[in-house]
C-alpha cells in the first residue's frame, strides 16, 4: 500500500484482463474507508461512486476541500451509519483520484497517459474494485451500494461475485444505457473535444486543460441532473443581482449563472479525459445484452436481498427502467424490494437531503444488518 | 423590394423602437409567399418560424437546396392548403437569412455586426413581421400559425394587434420560457462562446467560424427536440455499421453518428451569432410577466378563434404550459380549442409527418374558412 499524501492508495499485482482485450498489471486503485471493520467482518459496505464521485464519500474531502459527496447518507448515526458499519470506496478506474486512469504518469514517458489510456467498462471498475475485498480480507460484504453509475457498478458486481454480498441497493440506475443517456454523454464528449486546448487528449493538466469545454459538458450533464419541476421551483425566471433584463449576454437569470458556476467550480476538481473514459463505460454498460438478452440470468445464482430506488422525477434513469431490474429479479424469485421515492429533485435525490430516502436506507439496512 | 439572389427581401422604412430601446430604421426583412392573395385579401396566412427556421417553409429552399421545414404541413392540397391560402413567412429579426441580424453587413465597417446588433425580443420580431401585412395591403389575417418559438410568436402577435387576424394556432409552445429551457439554451450560448473561433463574435463568417461551438450546441438542441421513447425506439443502442463495440472514442452507436451529423449540416446553414440572439430572445419571452402576472389580458381585446396545440411526449414545451394558454384563454370566454396529439416524436412533432396532427390543421382551417 502506498499513501500519497491524504490519498490511500492499493497497487494491485494482480493481472485484469480488461474488456477491451488488454491486460492491466500493478496499476494503482485509491480508495478510502469509513468506520471500523469488526471482528467478524461482516459489517462492510462498498459504495459505488457516480461519474464525477470519488473515494472520499462523506466528512472532508482532503483534495476539494468540501464536503464528501455523499455526507447526507454516510457517517455516524446517519443512513449508512459508520459508526456500524465499515464502509469502503474506491475511485473507479478510469477515474482522477488517484486510480489508474488517463491522468497517470506514464512510466517511460512522464506524462499522463492521456488517450493512450484502455477504454475502460463498469465490468472492468468492478473487478478492479474486488480486489479492496481480498486486501481488508472480507469474504462476504454486507452491502455494495451505489446510485446512478455507483448502482450500474453494484448490479455488476452481484452478477460478477453472486455470494460476495447480502444485501445489494442500485439507487436511481439503469441495467442497459438508453439512446437518450449515450446523447446527453456523446454531448459532453464532443464538447470536450471541441475545445481546442483538448489536443487529442494531450493536453498539459497543468497548463492549458480544455476547461471550457469540460465545463459545458458539466452544464449539460447538470442540466439532467434535476427535474423541470425543481429547476422552476428553485430558480424559475429569477434574475441574478438586477431588477431588469440587461439586454445583453450576461447571465441575467439565476439559472444561467447558477449553471456557469457549476461548469467553472467543476473544473477544478475534475479531469476531461477521466470524463471522456467514464461516460463511455456508462454508455457501454447493458447487463441485459451481457445476459443474451434475459437480465434475469445476470442475477440467477445470486443470494443477496435487493434493494432498488428511484426517484419520481428522475427523467435520466426513470422509474420504469429500475422496475426493469425489478422485473427481472422477481422473475427469478429473488428477494427483492422496491420503493420509488416522491421526491421533485431529479436524478440528483439521491445525493441531497430527501428525508424519504435517507430513512428507507436506514430502515433497510438496520433490519437487514440485525437479522 | 429588393431582391437579392434568392431572397425577397423587404426594406422597412419605419423606425421600430426595440425593447432594448434602440431604435432601428431602413432595415432589411427577408420573406416568403406560397399560393395567391385572393382578391378579397382574406385568405392570407402568417407563419411564423422557429429557433433554426426560416422564410423557406415548403418546397425547395434554394439556399440550402434541400426541403422547407415545414414542406409536411403546407403546400397544394396539405393542411396548409396554398391551393387556397396565400402563405406568408418572415426570416425573424436576428436571423440569417437576410432579414436584419447578426450577419447583416454593417454599413459603415462593411463588416457584419456581430455582437454590435441588439438584443431583440420576441416582441421585436412580431412587430417587424406586422410590416409584411400593409406591404401586402392586408387588413386581416385569416390565420397566424407557427411551433416552438413560432408560437411565441403567434401569442405575441394576437397580443400586440388584437383585431388583426381571425384564427390563431400557438402550437407546441409556452407564454413563458421556463427555467429548464433557459438552461438549455444558455448551454449552446456557452457552447459557441468556448469555440476560440467565436472572438467576442468577431469572426469571419467565410474563413473561422464557431463551427465546434455551434454544432455543440445544436446537438443539446437536438436531443430536447426528440422524445426519451423515440430515441430509444428509433435508435436504442444500435450499432454505426459494426458488430461490436470499439473501444474508443469514435461513434460506436447510431444516436452519436446522428447526433454528429446533425450537428455537422447545421453549420453550413446557420450562422453561431444568430443563434445566440435568438435563443436570448426566446428566453426572454415572458408573455405573462408583460401582463404583471395575468396572461389572460394578453388576450382580453381579442376576437380571434384560438387552436393551441400540444404533443403528448414533448418535454421541452409540455402540455401542461400549452394547457396554461388554454386556461387563461377560457378565463376571458375566448374561442378556444386545445388538443393534445398523441405522439412519440416529442417537441420535433409540429415539423414531421404526424397525420393526427396533421388532420386537425388541415379540418380547422377549412372549416373556420368557409364559416
Amino acid at each position: 500500500m502506498n499513501i500519497k499524501e491524504n490519498i490511500k492508495t492499493l497497487i494491485i499485482k494482480k493481472p485484469l484482463k480488461l474488456d477491451c482485450g488488454q491486460i492491466i498489471d500493478d496499476y494503482p486503485l485509491a480508495y478510502e474507508t469509513y468506520g471500523s471493520l469488526n471482528e467478524k467482518k461482516d459489517n462492510a459496505i462498498l459504495v459505488c461512486h457516480a461519474l464525477t464521485g470519488d473515494q472520499f464519500v462523506t466528512g472532508l474531502n482532503p483534495i476539494t476541500q468540501k464536503e464528501g459527496w455523499w455526507s447526507y447518507a454516510v457517517g455516524p448515526n446517519k443512513s449508512i451509519d459508520t459508526n456500524k458499519f465499515f464502509v469502503i470506496c474506491a475511485n473507479v478506474l478510469g477515474g482522477c483520484m488517484g486510480s489508474y486512469g488517463p491522468n497517470t504518469i506514464d512510466k517511460i514517458s512522464k506524462k499522463p497517459l492521456g488517450i493512450n489510456f484502455p477504454v475502460i467498462t463498469i465490468n472492468d471498475m468492478v473487478n478492479a474494485q474486488y480486489n479492496l475485498l481480498d486486501f481488508f480480507g472480507i469474504e462476504e460484504l454486507f452491502c455494495v451500494i451505489g446510485g446512478s453509475m455507483g448502482g450500474m457498478q453494484v448490479l455488476q458486481f452481484v452478477s460478477n461475485f453472486p455470494n460476495k454480498t447480502k444485501t445489494a441497493i442500485p439507487i436511481a440506475c439503469t441495467a442497459s444505457h438508453s439512446a437518450q443517456n449515450i446523447a446527453f454523454n456523446e454531448l459532453g464528449r464532443q464538447a470536450i473535444m471541441a475545445d481546442n486546448n483538448w489536443q487529442e487528449g494531450g493536453y498539459d493538466e497543468n497548463k492549458n486543460s480544455p476547461n471550457k469545454g469540460l465545463s459545458v459538458a458539466r452544464m449539460a450533464a447538470h442540466i439532467t441532473y434535476l427535474s423541470k419541476k425543481g429547476l422552476q421551483d428553485k430558480f424559475g425566471r429569477k434574475l441574478q443581482e438586477r431588477d431588469d433584463l440587461k439586454f445583453s449576454f450576461d447571465a441575467d437569470f439565476q439559472i444561467e449563472s447558477y449553471l456557469r458556476y457549476q461548469g467553472s467550480i467543476f473544473v477544478d476538481r475534475f479531469d476531461a479525459n477521466s470524463y471522456l473514459y467514464i461516460t463511455r463505460a456508462m454508455d457501454y454498460f447493458d447487463l441485459t445484452k451481457q445476459f443474451n438478452g434475459n437480465l434475469s440470468e445476470a442475477f440467477k445464482e445470486n443470494k443477496a436481498k435487493f434493494l432498488i430506488i428511484s426517484f419520481s422525477s428522475d427523467w435520466l434513469y426513470p422509474t420504469v427502467e429500475n422496475r426493469d431490474i425489478v422485473i427481472a429479479l422477481n422473475a427469478i424469485g429473488a428477494d427483492v424490494g422496491f420503493v420509488e421515492i416522491n421526491s421533485d429533485k431529479g436524478h440528483d435525490s439521491f445525493l441531497l437531503n430527501v428525508p424519504d430516502f435517507l430513512n428507507t436506507l436506514k430502515n433497510f439496512l438496520n433490519n437487514s444488518y440485525n437479522k
